[in-house]
Order: C-alpha cells, then sequence, then structure tokens
C-alpha cells in the first residue's frame, strides 16, 4: 500500500477501498503518513467527495483508532444523543436526565467546547464539586445504580479523527459533508452508542447554514449509520438565534434547573420533547412520539426529572444546595442592560455574533489551553418574534470587566435586527 | 492576507489576485508557511486550475522568490534552450556550440539530473577536467569571450520552485499543467532568459504521454511567456524512443562529438535543426526557418560547430584530447550485446523502460545525493522501424557488474517490440 497511489487514486474520483482506507487512518494516526500527505488527500476529499460505502469505512476507521468504550457490561441498548453544535444549547443537561428518569440508561461522555462557549462538560463543571474525571468503572457503575452518567472524555477516543479535525482547521479543508459525517459518527461509535439521536443543528449559528446542506449532512450520517449498524435519526432543529435565553455556562445551568422545573421556552421545549421521544422509541420504550412526548412532560411535571438530575450531580459530588439556591453561585460582578434605542418586532439574533460576543466575555476558549470563566455570559429577554419598546432591556450582560461589559452592550444592541413585521419560525424543522 | 482563505478560495473555484499568491510564495519560502498547508493549496490548485493571469503571476513570484542572473552586461538577446525531459537527450550538448558557432550568446545553467539518467551537467562532467561550477563572473567572461558557457546551477535560482516541486512530488500533485508550465517558465526567468525555445517531448518517456496534454503545455507556457515579456516558441518532439542511439552519460558525450562532426543520427538532427532554427529566428539572425536550418547544417559540415564545443570544453578546464581520440575515456568493465530471439520490424522501444534500465546501471540518481557512474549505460544498433534478424544484434550493455549487465540485458530484449509491418514515426510533431 502506498500514500501517493492513494492520493492519486481519490484525486482522480477513484474510490478507495476499505483496506486503503485503513491503511492511511492507522499511518497518520501512528504519525508515519505526515500531515502535508493527508493534507493533499483531505483536499482531494473535499473536492471529489467519497461514496457511502467510502465514508462509512473512514468513519470506522476512525472510530477503532484507538480505544473505544465499552458498554456491553451495563446489558442495555445506549442510545447517545449528539448535537452538531450551537449557541445556548444545554439541551443534554435537561434531555439526558430527563429520559433517565423513563429508564433509557445515559452513559455520557463529552468533550470540552472548542468555541463559543463551553461544552457539556464545562457546564457541568460550573457546580461546586460536580467531578467529571472520574474512573471508567465508577462511570459505567453509576450507569447501572442510578441509570445515567455524565463525565469528560477521558479516555483516547477516536484519536485520528482527533488529528485529522485538527488539519483541516489548518487547511480550510471543514466543510465538506463526508469529513463532518464521519467525524461525528466515529465519535459516537467509539464512545460505546449502539443507536444514535442526532441534533442537527440549522442556520447563522450551525455548522449547516442551510436546510438544504444540513438534510444532506443527516442523510450521509443516516446512511452511516445503516452500514455500520448503528440506527440513526437525524432531527434538524433551528440555530438561527440562541437556544433558550441564557448563553454562557453557569446561566445555562441554572436555565437548565428551571427547564427541568418545568418553566422551559417554549423552542427549548420543542427541541428537548423532539429528540427525547425518538431517544424513548430508539430504546424501545415506546413507538408512539406523541406519547412519548406526553410522557416526557408529564415526568418534568412531575419534578422526576430534575430530580434524576440531582441524584447524578450528587453522585458524581456536586453540591446540589447550589442548584436548588442558584443565589449561592459566585455571580459575575457586573450586570448590564442592553437597552433598545427603538420598537418593533424582534427579526434575528444572529447566534454566531452572539457567540462571539459571549466568547469574547470569557465563557469560551480560543485555545485549547484558554480557561474558562464560568460566570460571565448573555441573558436574551426578547426572542425572534417578540415586540420590544423603545427603551426596553433586550439582554443583560454578565461580565467580570467592565470593559468588555461595554463592548458586549454595543455589539450586542448592534446584533438584534427589529422590523415592522412579526416574525415566526419553526424551532424543529424535519425528523430524518 | 491569510492563507487559510486563499486556500478557500481557490478550494472555490475563485481567481487567486497578484498579491495573495505572491503572498503564499514569499512565505512558503521563509517557512512560514507550513508544508501542509501549502500541500492543500497545490491539490486545490491542482484538481481546479488556474487562470493564465494566476499561472503567468505563479510562474513570475517563483522566478523572483531567490536570485535571479543578470546577463544584461552581455549587451544581447538571451535566448535560452529548455526541454521537458526524455531519455538518451544530448540534444543541449550539440545544439548549444552549434547556434554559438553562428554567433548566438550561449549562457547556459544547467540544473543535475534527478531521473533515469545524469543532465547535461553530469554529461559535462564525464569529460576529464571540465569544470561545471566556475564563478558567475567567468560565466559571463567566457560568454564574452567565445560566445558560450555552460555550467551547473551554482546560484539560489527559484528556490520557492525547488521547494514545491520536492513537495508536489510526495503529494500526487506533479501531473499539473499550471503547475509543471509555471515551474519550467520561473527557472527559465530566473535564469536570465530573455526569449525561450522549449523542446516539449511527448510520449512514453516524456512527462506529457500524449500530444493533446504536450500541446496544452506548450499553449499554457507560450501564454506566460506572452504575459511576461518572454517570447516562447515551442518545438513538440517524439520521446516514443530514445534519441539517438546512446543514453548514459559517457556514452552521449561521444554520440553528441560523432553528431558535431557531422554523423547525426535523423532524429537527433531534425530535433537539432528545428530548435536551432528557431533560436537563430529569436536572436534575430534571419526569418526564415529553412534557411536557417542550412546555415545549421553547414556549420557542423564545416566544422565549426565542433571547433565551438572543443573551445568551450578547453575554456573550463576539460581536456579536449579526450573527445578528439574517445578510446582514452574509461570504459565500463563489461560490454554485453542483446541478441534478438526473433526477426521483424522494431514496433517500440518504450523510452521510460529504458530509462529505468540505464539507471539501474548506475547511470542516474534515485536519490539527489546518489553517484552519478559516467561510463555505464547502453548503444542501440536498431530503432524505430529498422529490421531486425534473429540472432542480430540489438542493442549493447555497457556496465561495470556483470550481474547488473545481465538484468538489463533480459529486460532490454523484453523492452523492445517487434512487429510484421514497418513502422514510421515522426520526430519533431509541430512548431507551436
Amino acid at each position: 500500500m502506498n500514500i501517493l497511489q492513494i492520493i492519486a487514486k481519490k484525486r482522480d474520483k477513484q474510490e478507495l477501498s476499505k483496506q486503503e482506507i485503513d491503511y492511511f487512518i492507522q499511518q497518520y494516526t501512528k504519525g508515519i503518513i505526515p500531515d502535508y500527505q493527508m493534507a493533499s488527500l483531505l483536499m482531494a476529499i473535499f473536492l471529489n467527495g467519497m461514496s457511502k460505502r467510502e465514508i462509512t469505512d473512514l468513519t470506522l476507521a476512525m472510530a477503532y483508532s484507538g480505544e473505544v468504550l465499552d458498554l456491553s457490561s451495563l446489558g442495555k441498548i445506549i442510545v447517545d444523543k449528539h448535537s452538531t453544535g450551537g449557541v445556548g444549547d444545554k439541551v443534554s443537561l435537561i434531555l439526558l436526565p430527563l429520559v433517565a428518569s423513563l429508564g433509557v440508561p445515559v452513559a455520557k461522555m463529552s468533550g470540552r467546547g472548542l468555541g463559543f462557549t463551553g461544552g457539556t462538560v464545562d457546564k457541568l463543571e460550573s457546580i461546586p464539586g460536580y467531578q467529571t474525571d472520574i474512573s471508567i468503572d465508577q462511570f459505567k457503575q453509576n450507569v447501572k445504580d442510578i441509570g445515567i452518567s455524565m463525565i469528560s472524555q477521558t479516555m483516547n477516543l477516536a484519536p485520528a479523527d482527533k488529528k485529522m479535525y485538527r488539519l483541516r482547521d489548518s487547511i480550510s479543508c471543514v466543510e465538506s459533508i463526508p469529513l463532518i459525517a464521519s467525524s461525528i459518527m466515529s465519535k459516537k461509535i467509539a464512545s460505546g452508542a449502539q443507536k444514535i439521536v442526532l441534533d442537527v443543528t440549522v442556520g447563522d449559528g450551525a455548522f449547516m447554514k442551510t436546510i438544504e446542506r444540513a438534510r444532506e449532512l443527516a442523510h450521509e450520517m443516516i446512511e452511516i449509520g445503516k452500514l455500520a449498524n448503528r440506527e440513526t435519526v437525524c432531527v434538524l432543529t433551528s440555530m438561527e438565534q440562541p437556544l433558550g435565553y441564557a448563553i454562557g455556562n453557569q446561566l445555562e445551568v441554572i436555565e437548565a434547573v428551571e427547564c427541568l422545573q418545568g418553566n422551559m421556552p417554549e423552542d427549548v421545549k420543542q427541541v428537548v420533547l423532539s429528540l427525547g421521544s425518538e431517544m424513548l422509541k430508539l430504546s424501545g420504550l415506546g413507538d408512539d412520539l406523541r406519547q412519548n412526548k406526553d410522557k416526557l412532560w408529564q415526568a418534568i411535571q412531575e419534578g422526576k426529572a430534575y430530580e434524576k438530575f440531582l441524584t447524578m450531580v450528587s453522585t458524581q459530588g456536586g453540591d446540589i444546595s447550589y442548584l436548588q439556591n442558584s443565589n449561592q453561585l459566585i455571580k459575575a460582578k457586573y450586570m448590564c442592560p442592553v437597552i433598545s434605542k427603538e420598537s418593533g418586532f424582534v427579526q434575528a439574533i444572529p447566534a454566531e455574533q452572539i457567540g462571539k460576543i459571549t466568547c469574547a466575555l470569557g465563557a469560551g476558549r480560543i485555545q485549547k489551553e484558554d480557561q474558562i470563566d464560568p460566570s460571565v455570559g448573555i441573558v436574551l429577554h426578547k426572542k425572534i418574534g417578540d415586540y420590544v419598546e423603545k427603551g426596553e432591556v433586550l439582554a443583560t450582560i454578565h461580565a467580570n470587566q467592565l470593559s468588555s461589559a461595554k463592548q458586549a452592550e454595543k455589539d450586542l444592541r448592534n446584533t438584534y435586527q427589529l422590523g415592522k413585521e412579526r416574525k415566526q419560525i419553526d424551532d424543529v424543522i424535519e425528523i430524518i
């Protein structure tokens, strides 16, 4: 096997064999194939594409390039949930305790966020005492004992994907459906998922800017799921504006707690119930999605989901008194209201821009080594479709530096777009 | 300026500006842009192409990435000659003294061969005493004094091209017309050429395997020449079989001397006279190509060309007695005839295969550091169109090891293709 021939084949639009794909993934992971050869191959894949068979083989080669989490000892169907990413996305914090409270085993290993805001692990770590790096044995034991555990990625899962993703980012090869699809699915397979529910976000704040591209990605991942024997469902959800009201790690935890207590913004509710009903179905707990949603909502109303969340947090060493009384949490020093200078209906709150403003406040990482400030962020008061009077508060900024608060206040006011017509958007667009 | 944006533009089939091209060539030459980013950009160029303007800007950026030979002090039009490469190509050794004998100034700086057989410099170095690394001042002085000097590439010409060429070779991005054309033209411009005659070889032993690809390359280089103000003529010549009879460094020098004495194989003659007549025309020494060929042939007949060659060799320290009596040269230990086992007309002597056999004997380099054995090689006795009787000698192998001679003998017999019909090929295909 020869990497030059493999590059030339893909360059000439030929299909690579499973052996060829396994070869370049293994050799690249070991560092035998250098970055420059992989860069040339990735650009050829970007421009010439891959067949469904090739994408599946690529996914499996990446999934098995390192450790693979074996959850078979749990003796249950493991359904994993993953989002292609968004701003203000606290869905896992709500959805996973919720489905766990109905008997779906949740063994969730999440990466840290590298982007506008922290990832699920960063959000959980804003709860004093919460341990995200417990041992794998303890992780499995927790799932057995209480039905849920959420930890950070302590294992060396899909190292080929990690290495390739970093390279793609530095050679303008990110926005490729085959490469995105295989990257996501390889991580899910490596983390032990047998069935997968994917929240494919669409719009300004998402990887996929248009519904067409999102559909393409969804179909690709479903196809990989079929060929790799991992049943997969995709829920396309809107990321035209941040999800819910809070953006920022601790602020999102507080909002998640409110949601678990039944006080759920409409968009969060739609997304949580849609994803949850699919998870129940894949777990064999009910085929009727309508009924599943009712069951989920009932578990929220009865406090079961919230209870499950508190159990998880305390099992992993977190102090639940902070959740029961969020005033105990250390808040950001400055809270600045953003006052509207005009009246009208909110037309758009471009999520990507909101993400950047939140990141500038200290809520996200630009470099992997950056420290996250858990307390900073933004709480929106108005969302798309709401009417705003001149002088009303659009949002509140939580900052630890006055200068960054002022900058954010200015940027945020410019980000809100008002107009004369009431605008409506679908929170859940379609299910594939 | 940002390399990620430049890669993304080319990936998305957009045209790069002169500033962008200058930027990535300069930064890559300095080592600021790493190989993996250049690899991704080169694959995008390979697959999405470049406009004529982009190719010209790329050529000029590479030409001026290092030192540029300034020949203006010679006060004459400098016409350079270059071949895209072939097997048994001793044309420069014959053609350049020939045109110099008619008043065309020749200031030729050649690279060493990296391929099947040595380059022009390697061939000249097989003449005892010949200095290829004289100073630039001495080089120019020789051109002033005797009208010709042929040396090795002692200056740091077009380092960007050198670095990119090596990278292209290791990422399967060689066979791209824009990249080949700009590579050739950048080296010519850096070595001081004002007008350029290109021998574009076509066929089995050439870079360009088909006449269509060769035409495409020729048109691209002529277009670069126009836009870069370097008038360029391309002569398409056949490389279906080795040129002339000798392949191997010293053997080719001996054949070149015979050619200069008027004993020129027909294919060599056609190529030398075609290229020479164009060089005379570009030098302003005659517009009528027919007449130019006559003048050239007369200079051969009268011994002027041979005399010029001897003058050049002795001026550069070479011992011309070896040329006057080639029996003095140290020959290879073994001379093995290759006997034909059948009768028929020669249909093909695949040049690439012949090149590989010669290289295996020690005549070429695989790595840059490899030592060349000047004495080894092959002398053909039969060429395409010749009739061979069973038992006749097809070729003679010159080797320094018996084992390699035996292997070459076997390989060479398999390489010759005989058939019933007499086959004819054009040595000079067309002029563009």
